[in-house]
């Protein structure tokens, strides 16, 4: 194909819409970076986040193989940690290539796109889509942060896509419905309060775990990042609201305190 | 992203499927036309076929760019014209990403789709895609071959697709509409448990309900059918297995117990 506008860049396509981050996690090559930069921009998305990008950051190979979207590269932003790159965000998808063993709702890229603008429809609420590394995809850590495993429907025989096709297959679903004007549906939620963060999703389980490791818990089970896993997993998957994280520390405060009483 | 299946290759997924050709037009750099026989093999596409290839062919590049798609490479035919290249086809589309000053049909991937799954299901038809070279495209020429246009719907500002991308966009619609949402979708769970029933989530819901009765917690709240129904929606939400129910009811007794010991 190639376009005409080969250098040109200009105005994200999608005024006044709330756009998904995209986030790669350890991603080797600069030049698979370019390549997703430019593919997102295809789509009309501009918030790159790179969670350790192994050969650095900025990255002149990137840069070359963004085809000109240069806006996207110059406003990356580089984090440690994936936990630290989803904090601000109320609702993530990990793009995968395989089933894991794990208890995890599974969407294809259009039910995705549907789901993140229902979710972006609604006030101040940011979304943001995860992509592994080259070769070997998302950690099992990595998955536990996302509402929702993306699977890109492909040839079982010859799974692996690459970096910046993936980035594409997904956000291009998430373009699609954009300009298609789709009436936005999925999980409706109170006014009055809105979706968790990641931050305060973390803070309630730290909490959890925290008084858990004080009962001994996870020493009678043996395996405390599994049972930690594990946790961490159905709670994702209530897609919980602020207040509802609220609650769920008054449950546990209200269960340890008092009988610290007797 | 990236599979686990990275170097294997192995039959089309779509036995008994007829399948359309690639053809990519003057295609210049070996690795792009590695990539896009990738993309086509992910999409279950083995028929690949170039025009006048600027660097000749074979092309180590391309083999090295293919990720392992060594059948697509190893079986392309090259041809000098389109014409040639098309000869045997019975409905050709060409992929552009500009409109173009013809009186020419133009229809999105997933219209090409369909197009080419009704040509394909009747008897002994053949089907191809044109791709033009990178930077420039197809020329009116080659587009005067096609039945009909596909354009790629992306960001009008930043609208120059990546070759195997275009391919990949095209290609996969193809694929989506060749499984037919035979993918499965929804909630994966592991083989070793099963949903809970509503007995068990009641039995867990109970458990917690009394417990919060124990330490005050209903009293402080002042509302506790309110407040049941409010755990209750949480946890209801979060499609619990047998397995995570049972995970629960020991974080409860342990919250509980160990703390009455002190």
């Amino acid at each position: 194909m190639a376009g005409t506008d080969h250098t040109k860049t200009t105005e994200p396509a999608l005024k006044g819409l709330t756009t998904p981050a995209v986030i790669l996690v350890e991603p080797q090559l600069g030049e698979n970076i370019g390549m997703a930069a430019r593919a997102m921009l295809n789509c009309g998305l501009t918030d790159l986040r790179l969670v350790a990008p192994r050969d650095g950051w900025p990255n002149k190979d990137a840069l070359a193989a963004s085809a000109g979207a240069v806006q996207v590269i110059e406003a990356a932003q580089v984090f440690e940690t994936t936990t630290e790159a989803v904090a601000d965000l109320n609702f993530v998808l990990a793009t995968t290539a395989r089933h894991r063993d794990m208890t995890t709702r599974i969407v294809t890229p259009h039910q995705a796109a549907a789901e993140i603008h229902a979710v972006l429809g609604e006030g101040e609420n940011r979304a943001g889509i995860l992509f592994g590394r080259e070769a070997k995809g998302l950690k099992n850590d990595d998955v536990t942060q996302a509402d929702a495993i993306v699977m890109v429907p492909v040839n079982p025989g010859f799974s692996s896509l690459n970096l910046a096709q993936a980035v594409f297959a997904v956000c291009h679903e998430w373009y699609l419905a954009a300009i298609d004007e789709q009436e936005p549906s999925g999980l409706a939620i109170p006014k009055e309060t809105r979706p968790a963060s990641k931050d305060e999703l973390n803070g309630m389980l730290k909490h959890l775990g925290d008084e858990l490791e004080d009962a001994g818990f996870f020493h009678v089970e043996g395996k405390r990042p599994v049972m930690e896993r594990n946790l961490r997993n159905m709670f994702q998957r209530a897609n919980l609201t602020e207040q509802e994280i609220r609650t769920l520390r008054g449950v546990i405060s209200s269960l340890t305190r008092t009988h610290e009483k007797k």
